[in-house]
């Protein structure tokens, strides 16, 4: 873990976060990257995925609002970043809400090397086969906890899996780390799931390893909600000071904030 | 009309609200419903949205960016709710605009069981059959007044109407009520009719009866509009405190605070 | 140039704002647009795209997320435009960073008059069959300065051009003239170029000239971010008091604020 230093590296280096989100939350996390440092680009066209994601620093994948095209532009650019040694990040939205998003995100991790799966309990738990309850795309329940799910669904998957909730953990099977930065009001807009991947790209795009970039990503990340949170008077004001924090965040204090355990 | 019970039942039981939207105001949409309290979903793809919408408290249909599979998708998804006993509320953005708009509207009508219509004083007339002017998806005059064009609308269309503007107006036909909560600044904002829609949607899912939903919607996001005019600078400010102030309406105060007529 | 008194037209006459836009930006440019004081409408449907263009003061065309149907789109309510006597200005978005995009550039400059082309310098110069770099839709660098490449561009594309970057540039190939207002915060916000695209679209609609256009949006877009600045601290706060600042845009000092040369 060196959050800070990779926080310098990402602003120094600017690397290209190439991203096929959802409607949803494509302006927020285009925001969030180009906050934290990194620059966001959206292309979705199948004429155009595989160009761009080659030429990325990382590729982010979102499932958030899928159709037919968008499904198939995915696959071609996560081929594309294999090939050209381009990290991917996939963020399995509402996994176990509907046939078509469990069955897209387990498309993917067979059609394609996923470095890092970053998803709600809910979510992850239905990619690795274990119980969960997810109302639209809010887990409501796991049967296993944090630690246990992440270290399971790393085996299963075969990749650095990263469950966010209250406490946050991240595991590549071998290790697994609980993150306990962020705060509440994360949980109260829309988006913030996927900007926390969409930081895990722009992580990837410069660590040393995987656990590493999902680790440090949920830091940084969680630090800049504990800040957004001073002076925050509902998920607006919060929302708006999330995009400062990130832009405002110090690489020479990162680590000594970090809240990391394992 | 129970607008601060129903609030109180919207925030314990956390209804599903599945949102056809348009592209403008899908982050609006599930940032308002969420600060609401109760859960967004996005979900378009003719694949899961008969699924998706099954399983939601209420369905939210706002034609105000279409194209094909997304009409294909409206109405299979509305009929999937109707067969669910999942309420339904269609915003007919830009209805009169062209003659996209004002047929999918008539379609989706046509097609299926729509609980409320929630539109602007010209959409309503459109697809009422009256006089009216638009210009985009702005209303510029309507020949009726509000509360006979939601009577009439009502009557014409076998629904709950709602008509959104200075004063709203809601109507079963028999029944019409007016509705002064608001402030200008609502007018300011891209997407605050569609938001009135979404919060339509929420009510839905708690309330006795759908004319009560309509008014009881209003109120709230009324009454968050006056709470969020209070120290706004202009647009961007207002926008950033109306989810603050959805957030923080309060059950206790809220039907004290209805302005309410009929 | 006469910013103030077209401001105030703006206001007075309301124009109807039509885009065809990318999904990351379309909320922001929508409220830019209505903060301004003009009426944004969004639609990309091949049914009904002419028959919006043709009712609208200007059309507004960027390609920053394509696909088929879109590109389809934009052609057809280009020419529907042109047939109309509607202005068009287009925002050739990632030109150079793919194939797609640089083509899809070129053939709606080809199939259709347009009357202002606004990009950075690497998307200028793509077009313009001069030297640049760009990673994704950011101008890495350009082997002309900005006045040479808005002058050079104009002449090679026959239309006025528009560069924005620190200083911006417009040019009808006769005249070339450098607007130095703005804040650097500007560069911190994903959508800013498109926001001053679509505020292009609405000077269009009421100025003289599209030189005029151009010129006055810049000025216009730059003094409300240098208002925007004061007391910001970082991306998200600007970004809120931008909407803020285009409101209270005053016309009667807007013209003494110009930082204009040329």
């Amino acid at each position: 873990m060196r959050a800070g230093a990779d926080l310098a590296a990402i602003r120094e280096r600017k690397p290209l976060i190439h991203q096929i989100t959802n409607y949803v939350v494509m302006n927020e996390t285009a925001n969030a990257t180009l906050s934290l440092g990194a620059l966001p680009v959206m292309a979705h066209a199948v004429e155009e995925v595989e160009e761009m994601a080659s030429a990325a620093g990382a590729l982010v994948l979102n499932i958030g609002t899928l159709s037919e095209h968008w499904i198939e532009a995915m696959l071609l650019a996560a081929k594309a970043a294999n090939a050209a040694g381009v990290p991917v990040v996939l963020d399995p939205v509402g996994a176990g809400a509907t046939r078509l998003r469990t069955d897209t995100a387990k498309r993917i991790l067979d059609g394609a090397e996923i470095a890092v799966v970053r998803g709600n309990a809910a979510e992850v738990a239905t990619l690795a086969g274990r119980e969960a309850e997810i109302r639209g795309v809010e887990s409501i329940g796991a049967a296993d906890s944090g630690a246990e799910l992440a270290t399971a669904a790393s085996s299963a998957l075969g990749c650095v899996v990263s469950v966010t909730g209250p406490v946050d953990h991240v595991s590549d099977g071998a290790r697994t780390m609980a993150v306990a930065n962020g705060d509440a009001l994360l949980g109260t807009v829309s988006g913030t799931g996927c900007m926390s991947t969409a930081i895990t790209g722009c992580f990837l795009a410069v660590a040393s390893t995987p656990l590493d970039a999902a680790a440090e990503a949920l830091v940084a990340f969680g630090v800049a909600g504990e800040d957004a949170a001073v002076g925050a008077r509902g998920p607006g004001s919060f929302h708006v000071a999330l995009y400062d924090a990130l832009y405002n965040l110090d690489p020479a204090t990162l680590d000594s904030r970090a809240k990391v355990e394992g």
